[in-house]
């Protein structure tokens, strides 16, 4: 247990804010080398590392941006020539998101396309301003939070447009206001989480989530993207938190969430929330913040299988009560232990590991506690203690970190993931889990796919997959054939095409199917009417209607 | 405390479904009198009481149906005679929903206009053929689930349309499925609250949805206008029990919520949730339910004033625990005790009466009890024990039929309500009182307004006002006038245009004023994609465009 100094965050603001390597997940202070025991671990199920470097960031190939010199003019009058950039770094930069597919494209010696020229606005008002402009010049715009997107959110599609602008709200990193009686702070749309929750923390509050992005994802783009943390069970998803938007279009502003909640209408929040930037540019979030906690405690759990450790999951998200973290690793996910390697799991009899995690006041947490810890073990749960659970705790960022190094090492790995009902989980799991080994075996690659239930809810759970496999000739085919075996298997049995990911490009074609034509048409209409040139985020979240 | 017999659904089964009387307020088996005790009450604020009989049903006139024998035709075609109905009785039922000023035009001699015809489809299938032939043939339709609206949601225009159908779902009636594991009940949109509640109790849950208009509402009702329960504390609002919908629209069938929660864009459940029937026909409803409770405790308590009562909701809406029931009246409303009159209570010291309501098991019940009864009395209230809890519990669906015999005896009696942070709460509540009060004294027949709380949340919390004064010549246009006040400080101080009765036509200006254009042309086009003629509940929740 730990007890956590009142009035200060909890150290996730620790974290340093640095600018971020153009092709590494994450801030470079943080990148880690592979283990000898992890090399030992992937030979074990067929995979082996070889050397794959990548190419420097400033030998990468760009087409020439296209901003001509009038373009850059009008962009220089609105906002100001220090804001207006054309760099090589920056360009790249603001090319690609955090997949896969993204470093495996940056470790080319070209990028195929990169914005014209990177924005960077100093509030709301010069946001609109800008979306005017862009709407009556036909300049295509990718709002940029973070730049944390796995699933192909910046990929805009340039086609007819005369430009392609990345629009970096970095600048709007501001605490507008916290109201302690509603507990409601406004929070500007480019503020990355750790200075968010810094900011929230100076007045005693904590807004709660920390998602694998944390380090440098916006709080616009977790509203924009549906994000949600790793906290989820206790301080929910971030749409659940989110009690007001500030959003500019190219035919002017939407302010939505004027009560806690209403009867009058559909819910624009939940409009605007996972729109991707394909609506409008979300510049303030006003958000529903709770106390910092005072106490902390994390256990570890086994469970002798999945079904049993998905049981007490349910037993927990449906009668309570919940921890403020619940998280449960399939076997493969335990015994490998790509996640967070914890020496004295690897040496553990087999099953499944469980984390709980408990944040709040001293009382709560040893209610809470006490009573979840009665029904994991009536579920069959055995209880590993603190050890491994704050092992979990501690590195619960650095998972993607290996990323790098293991693509470096001609290792393909990607992450996926899905919800679905308790009713149906354990055939989502098979069925996704199955495609996505047959689909890489199938390529003469054969891999592991990983999974863990890291989000619960009364009615159902997520699912999240993270798969390996040795790098083909061509690992972005390659991925691209099993992320395609993996979104049939879900559009199949109905589940959800994403999460807490998004839809991006990437599940574009599965979203939509499951949508159906009435409501993508709809959908469409409505971005239409608020974006009647097309300019924002073109090919995000929804296919391009004809105009 | 009452022990409940497992697997028997909470009492609320136990009123009578019957057929509803046209022009009074729910169940014509619960009608009431006035008790001297009221009309002396009444007396004291400055109403007198005197008979003004209404016009029996069957001698109020109507304008003809305007169906042609060619549209009848194709409609029975389309659904069988029997379901075609143009009968008198059938189309005033269908006029009006149960707001006072719906009440006052049925008290008249003649309605202005009604339905030229009520449609009851069997199922799905026939509302989507319906709708397509409506389309095709611009006859504007009217869904009607239990016709409870009191904001004018059945109020559509006519305008240039060829006729006016109402299309009563009441046909619609099964439990489609109960998926026990996941705890999501499958309910076809016509069914009425109480026979809901009764097929899924069934099976050991409960819908745990209570509003007053429970014994007619629907269960597409709810979802369509974003219904808000008595229980509301520990169920949840109606759309946050909504996993799925299936709905009907001109152009064909959209199906949403196929998981718990996704990441996949907007969230469609939310943008149908709130439409009114102007986007289309909700003709099937997913909803999480829960099991029964074994255990019930009401209690009341006094606290020296609102703003302290208000205070300790607050805590516990924000730190726990939550009661079930969760309410709070203001020092008139406990007085005059117009919704539930308690003896015991007229003769209390004063202060303002507040219910917490306990439902669950054993455990749950007793631990949430003992914890937020402590909070109750730091907060400074103090406990009345279990009657007045009791003596609300068992009235709670009773205030509204006071309306009826209040306006046979000259009195005009209305509510509305809105929602606002905690941070504003004392202002709206002031601001809006003020608006009635001064309103109706402005026209010579001053009034009282009475406010109470009854849903909370985190961020702040409704404010539900019930105004009674003595009816002027035109109780309409009086109405009116102080209903248009009341917007007018809602919509100035930024809250809620409706926490839960909905936009209707009542509330469409203050509605789209507060969306602004942006937001309103986009869901005007949203429509036009799902409705292209328009035929949809015209005028309902949106203005009507240009066509």
């Amino acid at each position: 247990m730990s007890h956590l100094t009142p009035r200060r965050p909890a150290d996730e603001t620790a974290l340093p804010r640095l600018d971020f390597h153009p092709y590494r997940w994450g801030d470079p202070a943080h990148a880690v080398t592979l283990s000898e025991r992890l090399i030992g671990a992937l030979g074990l199920v067929g995979i082996s590392v070889r050397e794959t470097p990548p190419t420097p960031v400033g030998e990468l190939r760009l087409p020439p941006s296209r901003l001509s010199d009038s373009f850059r003019s009008a962009l220089v009058e609105l906002i100001g020539a220090e804001h207006v950039s054309t760099a090589h770094d920056d360009r790249v930069a603001h090319a690609v998101g955090w997949s896969t597919p993204d470093l495996l494209r940056l470790r080319r010696d070209a990028l195929a396309d990169a914005p014209d020229v990177v924005l960077r606005p100093a509030d709301h008002e010069q946001v609109v301003a800008l979306l005017t402009w862009c709407s009556e010049q036909r300049v295509a715009v990718v709002p940029y939070g973070g730049g944390t997107s796995v699933v192909g959110g910046l990929a805009a599609q340039r086609d007819s447009f005369e430009a392609l602008a990345s629009l970096d709200l970095g600048r709007l990193d501001r605490l507008v206001d916290l109201d302690a009686t509603s507990r409601v702070a406004t929070l500007e749309a480019g503020l990355r989480a750790p200075r968010a929750e810094e900011l929230v923390a100076a007045h005693g509050f904590t807004i709660g989530h920390f998602p694998q992005s944390y380090a440098g994802a916006s709080i616009g783009g977790f509203a924009a993207a549906r994000s949600a943390g790793q906290s989820s069970a206790g301080y929910g998803r971030f749409d659940d938190m989110v009690v007001g938007l500030t959003v500019a279009t190219p035919r002017g502003t939407i302010e939505v969430g004027h009560a806690p909640r209403s009867a009058a209408g559909p819910d624009w929040r939940q409009i605007l929330l996972g729109s991707e930037g394909a609506f409008g540019v979300i510049t303030r979030v006003r958000l529903r913040v709770r106390p910092l906690p005072t106490i902390r405690v994390f256990e570890g759990w086994r469970f002798p299988d999945f079904a049993s450790g998905a049981e007490a999951l349910r037993r927990l998200a449906q009668d309570g009560p919940l921890p403020t973290v619940l998280r449960l690793s399939d076997e493969l996910e335990t015994l490998v232990n790509l996640a967070d390697p914890n020496e004295s799991l690897a040496e553990s009899p087999g099953g499944c590991l469980a984390i709980t995690g408990y944040e709040g006041d001293a009382d709560d947490v040893a209610r809470r506690r006490e009573a979840a810890t009665a029904v994991l073990r009536d579920a069959g749960g055995a209880l590993l203690g603190e050890e491994p659970g704050e092992a979990w705790r501690a590195g619960r960022f650095n998972a993607p970190y290996l990323r790098d190094p293991l693509l470096e090492h001609g290792v393909l790995i990607e992450t996926l993931e899905t919800a679905t009902f308790w009713s149906s989980l354990l055939e989502v799991r098979q069925a996704v889990s199955d495609a996505l080994t047959t689909a890489l075996a199938e390529q003469g690659t054969p891999g592991i796919a990983m999974c863990h239930i890291s989000h619960v809810y009364e009615t159902g759970a997520s699912l999240y997959f993270t798969v390996a496999a040795q790098q083909a000739e061509d690992p972005l085919s390659q991925w691209a054939t099993a992320k395609r075996a993996a979104n049939a298997a879900i559009g199949r049995l109905g589940a959800a095409p994403s999460h807490h990911h998004g839809v991006g490009v990437d599940h574009r074609e599965l979203y939509t199917e499951q949508l159906g034509p009435v409501a993508t048409e709809a959908l469409q209409s409505l971005k239409a009417s608020l974006d009647p040139v097309g300019i924002l985020n073109p090919g995000v979240l929804l296919p391009r209607r004809e105009q």
